[in-house]
């Protein structure tokens, strides 16, 4: 991994905002607030969450992924392409 | 909106798993743990938040949508679609 | 269905035109261009399905499932929310 | 890239397929066909278009960007990542 102590924290940062998010849905629930509301809440969430998943992504292919092509090791690449394609669908 | 209380602590359950999911990955990446582990749980995660907006969007539907449209007000059809675009791009 | 003359014909060059990127892309594979070049279309390709997706969709709620919640036919939610759930997936 | 002549006729045939489902969504909405039917077909060519567009880009990252890697050129993962972002957003 190539995440400077700030960038880390940064990351760090950006989960805790989306668990704060999350638990404002969850209230939002419970009080039986308009569905429209809450609904644009969970997509910002869901974007949220999508921006965290690319920028660890990211991480680790100019990272790990690099390093590991370096050392000859290919089978990295499956692995990479297998985590693309999940987020893809 | 027509969730019945069973209804509702479901999806309360749901909401709370995944502020524990979102708990479970800002752990992961304090720990340094590896990116592709990390990124199946954000898309865990990310899946999870799109079948709770999912199952709101389907109680509002079949509730508010269909009430408003029985008393003549088809802008709620609008307001529908809005949301629908911003989960499908 | 609600959609004017014009806007039928908006939507079928819409269509005709997707055809076309679809094409472009078959001739860029054939001529072992660039894939991310090629991919590049791919998404242009595919976001342009998803306008024409929505647009229909669009019609159809304001259209079709409008009449038929006016006349009590409410299974045409279920529908409905079926094929949301297919393109946000 | 590391594509076969059989993998390529193969990619070639797959994008042909694309284009005759497109073809056919334009006659349906030419046809005035029910939209849910029309919906469910352009859903499909967009899952199918969604396939090609992973598999151009498996096998870019399989050559393309092992080579450039293996040849010190790190930029390329740079490009390779701003695709991706455009196929997940």
């Amino acid at each position: 991994m190539k995440r400077t102590e700030k960038e880390q924290q940064a990351l760090i940062n950006n989960i805790k905002r989306i668990e704060g998010q999350v638990r404002g849905i969850q209230r939002m629930v419970d009080e039986d607030r308009y569905c429209i509301d809450i609904l644009i809440q969970v997509q910002a969430a869901r974007a949220a969450l999508t921006q965290v998943g690319l920028s660890i992504l990211e991480a680790h292919a100019k990272g790990c992924v690099v390093n590991a092509i370096e050392q000859g090791d290919l089978a990295i690449v499956d692995e990479l392409m297998d985590t693309v394609k999940k987020f893809v669908k």
